[in-house]
């Protein structure tokens, strides 16, 4: 008798394949099956060879070569593809049998395929998968959610082919029901685009302000990566800035500045938009992508208009250390503002989050990894019920002591014409959420004037609303009565 | 026989009780109705009593008291609302009657209830209406779009009631099919939005910054109401700063600081974002106004967190000079990036719009209303093409001459721990602009190292994709293949 799989995947495409070679090498047998099924063949005689892998070339095949419980995964592309494999798969799988959604999925499609499957008596998984080609190989960081009921015939299989950390900790724990662990995997990529940003700002200004070359920026990365900000994109940085062409050459300064965005970064930013949660950092991040992709308008203005030369005359050594701290006040901003998202989801959606779980999950395996996700770790251990990341004395006292450098590097990059749309909005932040008295009261004071929205007062119980006939003309109607 | 009305208007809140008296005041009969239809006895005993109002107590007869082709006009609230009495509307309407919504729908509602209304042979329009309380009384900016063939209909009554320009011109015109209205409509909310942030800013700045009395900063607008800025929200903040509660003291310190929103000004972020166009003023305002809500928090952060002592030790009349030029730059920008989003929703949804019109349309009446809008006007007039409004001659000057004193506030706020989301998001997204060289190139060369996302060359056509094997480890699958 034909021995059976543990698991099966659908779509061998870069993570696919890593992904199963990653689950293979761990003791586990992966059938898999890929829509152009020539690849299911390429790979079990390329990488896959003399490994166990059951090659299939139907969804019939794929579901009659799993043991059961079934679990069959998918890493094709997020949107209409997911929802076909699903409704392909269905009609060969028995109640019990677990799909799982490894891709990029948008969190709310995720609650809507988790209630489907689940109506067919099936059990669903959305399960976010970071640490791109690279992790999927090694060990990625995993965050799963949807069916609480699938979480223990998948446990193992997650637990063993994710990351682990020093103590041998795996980087992959139940997140909590319906989208919950696409939501997490989102706010993630969202806080990916806002590391990437804060450093691509910090290389702009070392190369543009300070007129530092590849190599010097490099030992500059290398540094940073021996302390507080040890993680994985500092990390690569560092080599890339190493990495030389053909000619000797950076091959970093050959590569065109337009950068590319697959959605999950803008998804993060408007589901902060509807929650109502100032998510600063990454939605400047979003939008320097997208102000770097309009390339041609960039290169006629930067021809037709004129800006300040570039005139630094302070201490370079001092500029860097400062680079260092805007780093770390900006990037500590930024997961502040990440997880104040995400409470506002768990209140939205009645998800039960464990924070410092995940903290633990991207802390390694996944693109953001870093030794600053074990001090995030480590707040929510001393306080489950942290408000405010700011709020832990640990952060505090590090934000404090960052923010004079970090200052420094926002003046200077503005005076000189450095754009740093996410280093000094994470700063702005950090300033309005310690500003007690912000000047929303003329904007209460304007909406009156103009709409009749009325406002609430300082001397007064909250909820109490007043409306003043600023101009003495027109009528006493307040805009409340707009419903009508 | 009773005489017939001209048109007929749902909802007497306060934009729809102003806009009729509006319309009768320009010899139109206008019917009225409400769904608490005790307001409407309420406001023809009352504001209406002796003039040319028909009351209604139904839809039924709300419809039988109109002029064909009849024309119904909804102010209620977006949403549900709508479409609700637009099924109520139907049954009592005729081929050729218009349907109008003159409330704050969403686009894309519009477009699909275009779309419906027409499929039951009738015309329909989705017109902003901005100008609030008082511009709805004394001539509010209109953008209708929609079925064209409803405009001949409506113009006469929408231009009559509509603002006047100096020389008369009404500021409203035809904008678009389908949701083209709604969408400039947005898109005005959504600078409105950023309009009030920089003056907040500026106010902040004066207050905390430079120590200036509510009095002080009234004559500053005042000033500057005389000048380039010379706006309506610059007036009304000029008027807001001087007046007096009943103990005499000023009463915008009475206000409470946690700002209200409707809406609006969050779906230009979102539509921004789903273009792909950084929208990034507009995005700071919105998250600003999120930011102020959170005011618990952020009574709470004050107490704990420690900023920088303000210390500033300038030339006061300078700065104030300098923050003159930073509004006036910041708004420049908000404007170009207003129009760059509205340039490819154009190309986006098939519309024609015509830019010059808009500004028009913005000149008067709403809430936006300032000269600087006839400048933009003239930028169209003189190249109907502009790419960017930077590509002006007369903005780029002016933009030039402001940089100096925007980038002196902004480093100053910066330094002084007072926040100004808006002013240097503007400013960072000025350089961005003319930085020919974005460090995007490094954001390729991270997303290529750990997702082979593949990357352009600048020493190659666009369109060649390339892949390096930064590791040396790994396969050489780019990330393109992930589409299996």
């Amino acid at each position: 008798m034909k021995k059976l799989a543990d698991i099966g995947l659908i779509g061998l495409a870069v993570m696919g394949e890593n992904l199963v070679l990653n689950m293979e090498s761990k003791g586990y047998t992966v059938s898999v099956f890929n829509r152009t099924v020539e690849r299911v063949d390429h790979f079990v005689n390329g990488r896959g060879a003399g490994k166990n892998f059951i090659a299939t070339h139907s969804i019939a095949e794929l579901c009659a070569s799993l043991e059961r419980p079934r679990k069959v995964m998918m890493l094709v592309k997020a949107g209409k593809p997911v929802d076909d494999f699903i409704d392909q798969l269905l009609p060969h799988l028995e109640p019990s049998d677990i799909i799982i959604d490894g891709g990029n999925s948008h969190f709310p499609d995720t609650i809507r395929r988790t209630k489907y499957v689940e109506s067919k008596g099936l059990l669903y998984i959305g399960t976010g998968v970071s640490g791109g080609e690279e992790g999927a190989l090694n060990g990625p960081s995993m965050m799963p959610g949807g069916s609480p009921a699938a979480w223990s015939a998948v446990k193992d299989i997650f637990q063993s082919i994710s990351a682990k950390v020093e103590d041998g900790t795996p980087c992959c724990d139940w997140v909590g029901e319906g989208g919950a662990g696409h939501f997490v995997k989102m706010v993630h990529n969202g806080i990916e685009y806002g590391d990437m940003q804060i450093i691509n700002e910090a290389y702009q200004i070392m190369k543009d302000m300070l007129g530092m070359s590849a190599d010097e920026m490099h030992e500059v990365f290398k540094a940073w990566n021996e302390g507080d900000l040890d993680s994985y994109l500092i990390e690569i940085t560092r080599d890339i800035l190493a990495y030389k062409d053909e000619n000797g050459e950076p091959l970093v300064e050959k590569i065109l500045d337009t950068a590319g965005q697959k959605g999950t970064g803008k998804w993060t930013a408007v589901s902060a938009l509807d929650l109502g949660i100032p998510l600063t950092l990454i939605g400047e991040s979003v939008f320097a992508r997208c102000l770097s992709a309009q390339k041609e308008m960039r290169v006629e203005a930067s021809k037709l208009i004129q800006g300040p030369k570039v005139n630094f005359t302070g201490d370079k050594a001092q500029m860097i250390s400062d680079l260092k701290d805007a780093l770390f006040g900006a990037k500590i901003i930024s997961y502040a503002q990440g997880y104040n998202l995400m409470m506002e989801a768990a209140k939205e959606y009645e998800w039960n989050l464990n924070y410092g779980g995940i903290a633990l999950m991207w802390r390694g395996g996944c693109i953001i990894r870093s030794v600053f996700l074990g001090d995030i770790k480590k707040a929510f251990d001393k306080n489950p019920n942290l408000e405010h990341l700011l709020f832990d004395p640990y952060f505090k006292n590090i934000i404090e002591a960052a923010q004079s450098g970090w200052r420094r590097v926002c003046a200077a990059a503005l005076s000189n014409g450095i754009p740093v749309p996410a280093l000094t909005a994470a700063l702005c932040y950090f300033d309005g959420l310690r500003t007690e008295r912000l000047p929303a009261n003329l904007l209460q004071a304007q909406r009156d004037y103009f709409g009749a929205h009325t406002y609430e007062r300082v001397d007064r119980p909250r909820g109490e609303f007043f409306h003043t006939n600023w101009t003495g003309k027109g009528g006493d109607t307040a805009s409340t009565t707009y419903v009508v």
